[in-house]
This record gives structure tokens, sequence and C-alpha cells, in this order.
């Protein structure tokens, strides 16, 4: 996940969060949302999720130049009950719209003690687990996030992509020890990895991909689509086409959106909504139990699954969560490294833009 | 998942539910408990899940046997707020506590739009998929189910079983077409497959299983604990350890119930509670959008995936959940196929508790 790739030119998040703030403003994206996208984005590559930083910003500011969001969007309660509540993102950009809706959908669950919520009609929202990490902002708060996209999953013993990579974070807080966070797309890999790999022209394991036929490749460059989490049948594939089809279910079929089949990206012609839909859990756990007792028990659990013997030939056991928040440590640090192509795709962005470029 | 062995005796579900109640009854379970047992542990067989069903009598038999269930235990509600519940099943036996904790989830999600209960104290509780369908006997009404159980899964890099199979199980109704019904480990497999392999003396896959170093092994005779979903570290394993720490926190640490590592099975020299602990989630879709309209969104997606062109040598695409329905259909009609040395296990445990085998 974390790739420590020390060759690359370092950029501060300080530096890249202005610049995408600029390049969104420049745009004509309202300055919070430029701020929070910012945030959204750059976190991600704080956290080493390097398939979903600012290597995406192509892909944004192509939609954004083609008029693809509507920039004046609010978010749109539907549909409101206790523990329940159904949003419209009106074609808003993606990060902003989710943003607002984990932060009523936590307010919620204060009440309720549970609350889900469902956003329709959105667009791409970056990485999941960003808000699902909202919760550990609020003492006592846990939260799951998860969203459907471009179709890019083959279901098992399918041949063409109809799914997506419907990632599943999930974030639960401890006491002394660093939180569990989840965040992992239900195919095998997100596709960014697939991308990684053609970037350092490197083979990927038999399992992440298929070809346009629905079969297995090794050639990052032959790979057309993803496997689901489990890669072929015998290894249970179906369980993770199994789980992007329960993220389906809870992020279009609630809120009334187009599934992943349908769901638009950067690669049309011409530029309809994309109809990116998601749903967010939030869970008050003193709804459950007093929260000092949760906090020692989350510290044991953690602390003995960290502390746990290695296999041969491994230094230790890691906690999800754990590669994302050395990561974070070592680039607000030292800063980010960027791929020298994405750089320079960047500096593009930038002077096309008309913003500075500070790097 | 399904086996159709044709080979093996056939016996009708009624047959083997009547035989679980009375051997149940005859270690002092109440009636209802007993009844509601069979039709959960029946079920399991009907679905084709043959890990879960009546081969696992010997382990419920020896437990009972030993005096490990509290069999006058009430489920008692421990805290509730609007859209969620805690219980303590008192060392109740797992599917009467279970099945009336969903009861109640179902419940009250009627009015909050959507519930989470978290079940503590409880014992095993069967398939999870049961508790996750019993919401589509209610009209617009989806079900989540999730357990965790004895230390069956190494983490990624790790040696030692601490976390459990941590199955997922989830349901949503459609209109005309079949409903989508996950159910699954988040293992690569369950427990269960490595046994159904040992009877049946074939190698397991690697990916599956590890021997007591925490190397992959391909003989089923050699597996002493279970790999996540995904596998190996290259093959995103680590997104199924994530997925069952997830569940984790769900069921034991929102429970306040011992977490997977301490949880006891039949294997111990001195019985105790198990402190096995569930989660499950209600959704009422109506609170979302309207039910007609979901019912035929849900037909649309699910008639695509189900027509969707197979990969070559395939005959077809299934939806998660079509295997145990073609299971079922087969097996209400012809009975329930169940390997001899079952059958066998069977009639000793009914000679033993002095009641009829009508079989």
């Amino acid at each position: 996940m974390v790739e420590f790739d020390t060759d690359f030119p370092r950029i501060s998040d300080e530096h890249l969060s202005q610049f995408v703030i600029d390049v969104f403003t420049s745009y004509g994206m309202r300055q919070w949302d430029a701020e929070i996208s910012a945030e959204i984005l750059v976190a991600s590559d704080l956290r080493g999720i390097d398939s979903h930083g600012v290597p995406r910003m192509a892909f944004y500011v192509d939609r954004l130049k083609q008029g693809g969001f509507n920039l004046e969007a609010e978010l749109e309660v539907v549909k409101e009950s206790a523990g329940a509540i159904r949003f419209n993102a009106n074609n808003g950009f993606g990060p902003p719209m989710a943003y607002k809706a984990m932060e009523r959908c936590l307010e919620k669950a204060r009440e309720a003690g549970v609350c889900m919520a469902s956003v329709g009609h959105s667009n791409h929202y970056g990485i999941a687990g960003y808000y699902a990490t909202m919760a550990l902002d609020h003492p006592g708060m846990a939260g799951i996030s998860m969203t459907n996209a471009t179709p890019l999953l083959v279901p098992t013993h399918g041949k063409v992509a109809l799914l997506s990579t419907a990632p599943i974070a999930a974030a639960f807080p401890a006491g002394n020890e660093a939180p569990f966070v989840l965040d992992g797309a239900t195919t095998a890999v997100a596709w960014g990895k697939v991308e990684i790999a053609r970037r350092n022209k490197k083979a990927i394991p038999a399992g992440w991909a298929v070809d346009e036929e629905g079969l297995t490749v090794t050639d990052p460059f032959d790979a057309r689509a993803l496997m689901p989490l489990g890669g072929e049948r015998d290894t249970s594939g179906q369980k993770g086409y199994g789980l992007s089809l329960m993220v389906e279910f809870l992020c279009s079929q609630l809120s009334a959106s187009l599934w992943s089949r349908d769901v638009t990206g950067s690669r049309v012609e011409e530029i309809v909504p994309s109809d990116t839909s998601h749903a967010f859990i939030a869970i008050d756990i003193s709804a459950f139990r007093d929260l000092d007792e949760y906090a020692a028990s989350a510290d044991e659990l953690l602390g003995s699954l960290r502390a746990t013997a290695p296999v041969a030939g491994q230094t230790r056991v890691m906690v999800p969560g754990d590669p994302e928040a050395e990561a974070y440590a070592d680039r607000t640090e030292r800063g980010i490294p960027v791929h020298p192509e994405v750089v320079d795709t960047l500096r593009g962005i930038g002077t096309e833009a008309g913003v500075a470029v500070p790097f």
C-alpha cells in the first residue's frame, strides 16, 4: 500500500493543497468547496494512497473544463427519519457534498445512536476512508463509508465489467492505541494500482485484473477490468463480488441513483452527470456501552494484534490503517513523493489554469 | 458452494428438523428455542451450506451435554436508543437469541429507518445469512448480519489465529427477480470447507489455509488456521483481515464481549461461556425511497447481472444467493444429501439422546 519512493521529488502538503485550491477555484468552484476538496485529495497523498490523491487531478480538471459538475449545487435532504437520511447532491462536486453528508450523519447518530446516510446524484468523492475517519474527530464515534463508481469489476464468471471497485472504509477509535482504519476496494485492488504498475512498468499478480475477454492477465497494459477481492472462484472471488454488490445496493439502490454499469467517468464523448452515489454509517459507541470501557477494550484488541508474532520473513503484524498512519507521519514531515510524470501533468494543469505552481 | 453430492443418502428436511428438535429438547432446551434452532440449522442444509447445518450437531450436543449453555436465559436489553439496541444473551443458545434480536432490530428499523443491534454474551448462531434473510419476510426491509467466533483467521503477516471467520451476510429484496443474498466469511473460506475437503480427501487451493507456522498449505490435514479473504498480501489478504476486524469491532467491541482470540468453542477442557457476539443492521428501504421504484430498479440491476455474458468455459453469471436458492429448490423437493459419516454421527447422537432417528 505504502510506497516510499524516495527517489521521487517531494512536495509539501501545504504547497499541494494551495495548488489544488487555486486550480479548482480558477474553474469556478466555491472557496470552501475547493478547500475541503483539497483537504480530502491531499489527505489521500499524505496517507500514501497514491492511487487517489493529486494523480487524479487530471480527471477532475477534465470534467471541470467540460462543465461536468454543478458547482452551484446544494446538498438537498430528500427523506429523513431518526436513523436514516437520504441526500440529493444535485451533481455537485463529490468531496464537499460527501463531507457535508457525513457531518450530518454523525450529528444524527448522536441522537439516534446509529444513522445511515445515502447520497445520490453525486460524483467521485476521493478516498472512502476520509469520510470514515471524520468520525474520529468526534469522541466516541465510529464511521463507515462506501461508494459506487464507474464499472470496473467483472462479476465472478462474467467477462464484462458491471460493478465498481465499491470500497468499504471503516474507522473505529481506541484509547491509547492508534485507531483501526480500514479503507479498501472490494475489487482485488483499486484501478490506481494497475496505473501505478503501468507507470513503473511492473507485472501485476494473477488475480488482480482481466483482459477484454474476462481472462486473468499479469501485464498491466493488457488489463481492462478488475477481479473481485478473492480473485478467481476457487479462492472465493464471488465474496468480493458479493461485497461490491452489497455496496452497490447501499449506495445506488437506496439513493435512487444509477448503478455502476451506468455511472460515467471522464472517458465519455458527451458529459452527463456521473450519478455516483455514496452510503455512510455513523455509530455513537456510547449508545452501546461506556466509552472508557470501550477504549480499554479496543486498546487491548489492537495492541494484541500489533504485538502478535510475525510469520517467518516478516518483521511485524500491522493493523489496517497503520501503513497509512506511517506514510502520514513521513509525508507531513518530509513532503509527498510525487511521480515525475504526475509532477509534469500537474505543472501543465497549473499553467493552463493560470495559477502559481509552487513546485 | 453448492455440492450436489447425489451419491449421498438424502434425508427430508422435515425428518431432519424433527430430529434436531427432539435431540435439543432431550437436553433440556425449551420447545420454541429448539424449533427455531432446528429451523435455522436445517435452513443451512437446505441452502447447500454444508459446512454449517446438521454436520455441526456434534458440536452443539457436546456443549449441551457439558452444560455449556444457559438454557433458561432470556434476551435482555442493556441499552436502547432510536436506532441502536444492545442485548445481553446471557449465554443462551445462539440461534433463538439471535433470532429474537434480529426481530426486534427489524421492528425498530420500521420506526427509525435504520437500526443496529449488538448482541453480547451469546453463542454460535449458525449461518449468518439466516438472520439477514429474515428481513425478506418483511416487505421493503433489508438486513445485514455479522458474528465473531472462535479464533481461526491469521492476520496478514502473522502466524497465530487471533480473529475469526467473521462472516458478513446481507439480504436485499427485489420485485420479480430473486433477492440478493450474500453470506460469506471474511476468511478465504469457512473452516467447514476445510472439513469437507478432509472428509472428501481432496487438496485445498493455496490461499485458503496455513499450518501452525503461518505458512500456506494445500493438504487440508496440515491446515491449522485460515487466511483472510484475498489470501496473501500481494492479492490483498490484508483487506479480508480488515473486514474481519471491522466485524470484530461491530460485534465484540460494541457489545462488551470477548474478542475472537478469547471466544471458546467445543475444544476446551473446562466449559466457560463462549461469549460470542453478533451485530445486525435492519434497513427500512421506504425510509430512503419509494418501494415500487426500488423494486423495479433492483430487478433491473439483478436481472442485468444474471443476463451478462459469461467468460469462456462458464455457462452463466450468478448473483450471490442464487446457488443457495437452487440448492433450496432441489433439497426441499428431493431431500438433503448428507455425507455418510455425518449420518453415522447423527445416528449416534440420536441413540445417545434416546430419540427416534427417522433416517
